[in-house]
C-alpha cells in the first residue's frame, strides 16, 4: 500500500492549527460617533495602542467630543453645518422627546417631526467622502480593519468602500438591524421589540403588538435610514440598503449583558462588554469628597440624566426638585440648567460629576438615573441600587434602551424580590436606607476588573489579525429567505409526497376499477333493470 | 406633591443590585458519566472542593473510572450487573460500531443492535432510585443543585426528582435535545444535524438529507431514550419526556467552542468552556521524555485512539502499522492491543500517554486522533497539527462530535489554507515537516490559562448560590408551538385582514349594486329587447 493510498482508506482530514499571529501590530481605522457613545469606544481604543497599533480616527470638524485633543492621528474633513447648527438640531430633537410620550415601539420616533438631527449625522458620510484627499489618504493607509459605531451608518459605509473587515461597537443597534445584520433569530413571540415596554413574557395582546411593531420595523425603518442609505448608494455607485451595510459586520462588540438583556438567542460573534465602562475608579476630587463627608450617616444620592442632557422643562425640573427634597440624604443632581425655585437644601446642582467615582463610594445610597447605558452598568458595577427615571430622548434610538429599563426590574427574579421589597413607591427610598441586602444577577460577578475592557480589545486585535471571523459568520448570510426557512425542501418532499399519494390512488382506483369494476357495472345495470 | 405621588409622575422602577453571595459555601450533588466524560468533569469538581463546598458524588458501585479513590465524599449504590457485564456490552458495543461505517446521522445508530450497552448505563437510574437509604440521604440533604453528565439520563431524573436546579456538564447533547432544552432555534437551512459530514454551507440535496435527518431525530430519538424515560416517569409518578427531563437545566456548560462549531444561534445559558482539560500540562516522565529525545531533528507523532479503546480489528491495525512506518517521525501509540505483525522501527507502542503533556512538547510534529473533543482541543491548545481518524465509536454519540471533525477541517478558512497546503494526501505527512505555519482560528486565544476551567466552576457556584439562573431561561419555554411561532397572531391578523376585506368587499358590492344595479337591469333588459 502506498502512502498515497492511505487517505482513502481513513477518513482523513488535515488540520493545521498554530497559535499563531499575537504581538502583530496592525493598523485601525476609527468611524466613531459624537457625544457619550465615544467615552467608551475611546477606552478600547487606547487601550489599543501601548499594544503597538496604529490608529486613524476619522472625525467631523464640527463635533462634541470628538475634538477634544486625542493621543492618536486624528483625521478631520469639513461639514456643510456649523456647531450652532447641531446644537439647534439637537435641542429640537431633545424638546420634541420631552413634550412626548411615546410607547408605541420605535415608529412613533421613526415618523418624529425632529429629524433634522439625524438627516445631520447621517450628511457626515457624503462630507467625508467629498474629501478626495482623506479618501485617497485612507485608501492608501491599507488598514486591517474599521473598528466603528454603527449610530450614523458612516463607518459601516467606509467598510464596505474600503472592502475592510469591520468591529462593530454599539450599546444596541436601532430597528431589527441586530437580527438582520448578524442572522440571529429573534423570534416575536417572547423577544420584545424596542421601547414598547414589554417583557418576554407577554399576553396575546402584547404578542398582537410585538408583531406589528416588528412588522412596522422591517415596513418604515428603511425610510428612516432613506438618507444614509441613499448617501451609502451614491458612495459604492450600487444601491444599498441598511441590511447590506450591516452583513459584512465581523465582529459586533455590544455594550450590555444578560444582566439587563432579556433571554434570546445569540450569535457567536456577538461579543457582550456590558459594564466595560464601570472598573476605572478613581478617588473623588476635594469638592466631592466635601460633600460626600458632608452627608452624615444618611449618605448621598447621585442623580444624572447623562451626560447630553443640560436642562428638563422647568415645570419637570420643579417636580423632581420638590421629591428630591423630601429624602434624607445629600442628593448631588447632574444639572446645567435654571436653578429651580423650590429646591431643598438636602440638594446639591453641580455642572458635572464624576458618576462612576461616586457611585462606587461606600455613602453612596441611590442613583437616580436616565437609565443610559453607561450609568446602569455603573449601578450595577457598584452595587448601587437604582431608581430609573427615564428621559424621552437618544437614549430611545438604541432601541433596546427601554427594554434594559425595564428589564432591570422586571425580570422574573428582580421583581420577586425588588418589588417584594419596595413596590412602587418612591417613598421607598426611606426602605433603602435600612434594607442593604438585595439579590445579585450580577453576571458581571464573573468578570474580573477590566475583563470586559480586555474582550473589547481582543476581538478588535482578532479582526485586525485575520482579517475579520469568517469561521463566526453564520452561513446564512448566504441563504435567500425561503432557502433559510427550508420552504424549498420542504416542497420539494411535499411534491413527492404527493406524488406518491397520488401514484398510489390512482394505482389504488385503477386496481378498484379491475377488481370491481365489472360487478360495479353488472351491479348497476342490474339496478337499472328492476327499474 | 406627596412622595407617594411621584411614581406616578415618573416612569419609575426600583432595582436593587448588590453584589452579594460570593463565598457562599453551598452543596453540591453530582451525578457523573463513567469513563473518559468524568476526566474534565472531576478537574471542575476538584476545584469547588478548595473553596468551601460540599460536594457528594453519586456513583454506581460497577464502573471504570469513578470507582477510583477521591477527595470527597461518594455514595454508592449497587447495581443489577456486573463489571463483566459492562466490559462485554461496551466492547459489542465498539465492535458494532467498527464494522459498520454509518454516514446517515444518528438514525442508524439509534437503530444499531448493540444498545445493550445503552440499556444498562440508563438502568443504572433504577438502581439508585431503589436504594431507599441512599434517596433519602439526599433528600435529607439538601442540596443547592446537580452538577451532572447527561448522558445515561439519571441526573436530570434526580435534579427532577429533587426539585434542584441543574447544570449540564457535557461536550455535546445527541439528538435534537439541546435545541429543545436550552429553546435554541436551531434552523435545518444552515445548522448541520450531527454525524451527517455536512457543513453549514449545504446544497439542495444536504438540505433535504439534514431535513429529513432533522425530522427522523425528532421521530425516533425519544424511542432511542424509551427506557431512560420510563424509568423516570416511574421515578416521578408521571409521564415524562426527554425534553420534559432536559426543559428544567439552568445553566448548560459544553466543553467545545466555536473554534470547532459552526456558526449557529446559541443561548445565554449555554456556556462554552471548549479547552478545559488542556492547560494543566506536567513535565514528561524519564520514559516519555527519553523517546523525544531519541526523535531527533524529525520529532514524534502523537497517536492515540482515546481512553476508552483498548484494541482495533487486526487487519486495520496493519494498515495504521504499514503508514506510520512510512513516516520519518518516531511515532508514540497508545495501544493495548496485539502487536501488530508489520510494526516498523520507528512506531512505539504504550499502554499509556500523557497526551496533552507530550502534545506540549516542542518537538511534537503531529497528532494522530480519533477525533475525541479531549485530543482534539489538547492539539488545539498546543498547536499541533492534527489527523482526524474517528473511528465508529461512542465518540459518535455525541450528536456533534463528527460536525466537530469536519468543522475544524471544513469551516470555510480552514478549508481554503489547511486543503490548499495539504491537499488531502497522506503523504502529506511530508510537507508538515516543512510547512510550520498555518492557520489560527483559535477562539481560545483570549482565554488565559485555567479560564476555561474557572468560567464552569464561576457557573456551577452561580447555580448553587442563586438556585438556578432564572435571568437566562428564555420565556420561550412557556410557549406551545403556535405561540412560539407567533401562528396564533398571525392568524388572528389574518383574521382581522380577511374580515375588512370581506366587509369592504360587501359594502362595495352593496354600492354597486345600488349605484349601477338598476342601470345594469335596464340595459340588460334593454339589451334583451333589441335581440
Amino acid at each position: 500500500m502506498a502512502p498515497a493510498d492511505i487517505p482513502a482508506s481513513l477518513p482523513l482530514g488535515l488540520c493545521l492549527l498554530l497559535a499563531s499571529g499575537f504581538g502583530h501590530a496592525g493598523k485601525l481605522l476609527v468611524v466613531p460617533m459624537d457625544g457619550s457613545h465615544w467615552f467608551t469606544m475611546q477606552m478600547v481604543v487606547e487601550k489599543l495602542l501601548p499594544k503597538g497599533h496604529e490608529v486613524v480616527v476619522v472625525v467631523p470638524e464640527v463635533s462634541w467630543q470628538l475634538g477634544k485633543p486625542l493621543n492618536f492621528t486624528v483625521k478631520t474633513y469639513s461639514v456643510s453645518h456649523t456647531q450652532e447648527d447641531l446644537n439647534r438640531e439637537f435641542k429640537f430633537f431633545i424638546d420634541s422627546q420631552w413634550k412626548t410620550q411615546q410607547e408605541g415601539g420605535v415608529l412613533p420616533l421613526l415618523t418624529s417631526p425632529a429629524q433634522g438631527f439625524f438627516e445631520l449625522l447621517f450628511s457626515h458620510c457624503r462630507s467625508l467622502f467629498k474629501d478626495k484627499k482623506l479618501v485617497e489618504y485612507l485608501k492608501q493607509s491599507s488598514f486591517d480593519a474599521v473598528f466603528l459605531d454603527p449610530f450614523d451608518v458612516c463607518g459601516l459605509t467606509v467598510a464596505k468602500y474600503f472592502s475592510l473587515p469591520s468591529v462593530v461597537f454599539s450599546r444596541g443597534i436601532f430597528c431589527h438591524y441586530l437580527e438582520e445584520g448578524s442572522q440571529c433569530p429573534s423570534p416575536p413571540s417572547y423577544v420584545p421589540r424596542g421601547i414598547l415596554k414589554l417583557t418576554d413574557t407577554m399576553t396575546f395582546k402584547e404578542r398582537v403588538w410585538n408583531l406589528l411593531s416588528y412588522m412596522g420595523e422591517h415596513a418604515f425603518c428603511p425610510s428612516f435610514f432613506k438618507t444614509a442609505t441613499d448617501i451609502a448608494s451614491e458612495v459604492l455607485q450600487t444601491p444599498v440598503t441598511m441590511t447590506d451595510l450591516f452583513s459584512p459586520v465581523s465582529v459586533w462588540l455590544l455594550r450590555t449583558d444578560f444582566t439587563l438583556e432579556l433571554p434570546r438567542p445569540v450569535m457567536p460573534n456577538v461579543i457582550h462588554i456590558g459594564g466595560i465602562n464601570c472598573h476605572q475608579r478613581k478617588p473623588l476630587s476635594k469638592e466631592f469628597e466635601a460633600y460626600v463627608n458632608a452627608s452624615g450617616e444618611h449618605g448621598i444620592v447621585v442623580f444624572s440624566l447623562g451626560s447630553m442632557v443640560s436642562e428638563i422643562p422647568e415645570k419637570k425640573a420643579m417636580e423632581i426638585a420638590e421629591a428630591l427634597g423630601r429624602i434624607p440624604q445629600t442628593v448631588l443632581w447632574r444639572y446645567t440648567g435654571t436653578r429651580p425655585s423650590n429646591l431643598a437644601k438636602n440638594t446639591i446642582l453641580v455642572k458635572w460629576l464624576p458618576q462612576n467615582d461616586l457611585l462606587g463610594h461606600p455613602k453612596a445610597r441611590a442613583f437616580i438615573t436616565h437609565s443610559g447605558s453607561h450609568g446602569i452598568y455603573e449601578g450595577i458595577c457598584n452595587g448601587v441600587p437604582m431608581v430609573m427615571m427615564p428621559w424621552k430622548t437618544p437614549l430611545k434610538l438604541s432601541s433596546i434602551t427601554r427594554v434594559t429599563r425595564r428589564t432591570s426590574c422586571a425580570s422574573p427574579a428582580f421583581t420577586r424580590t425588588v418589588l417584594s421589597l419596595f413596590g412602587h413607591q418612591m417613598d421607598n427610598a426611606k426602605r433603602m436606607q435600612t434594607r442593604g441586602a438585595g439579590v445579585t444577577l450580577n453576571v458581571l460577578e464573573m468578570t474580573a476588573d477590566d475583563e470586559p475592557l480586555d474582550l473589547a480589545v481582543f476581538w478588535v486585535e482578532y479582526v485586525m489579525r485575520h482579517k475579520g471571523a469568517p469561521h463566526l459568520r453564520p452561513a446564512a448570510h448566504d441563504l435567500t429567505w425561503y432557502q433559510y426557512h427550508s420552504l424549498d425542501v420542504i416542497g420539494f418532499l411535499l411534491a413527492i409526497v404527493f406524488t406518491v399519494v397520488f401514484i398510489v390512488y390512482k394505482s389504488c382506483a385503477y386496481g378498484c376499477r379491475k377488481c370491481f369494476g365489472g360487478k360495479g357495472r353488472v351491479k348497476k345495470s342490474h339496478k337499472s333493470k328492476t327499474h
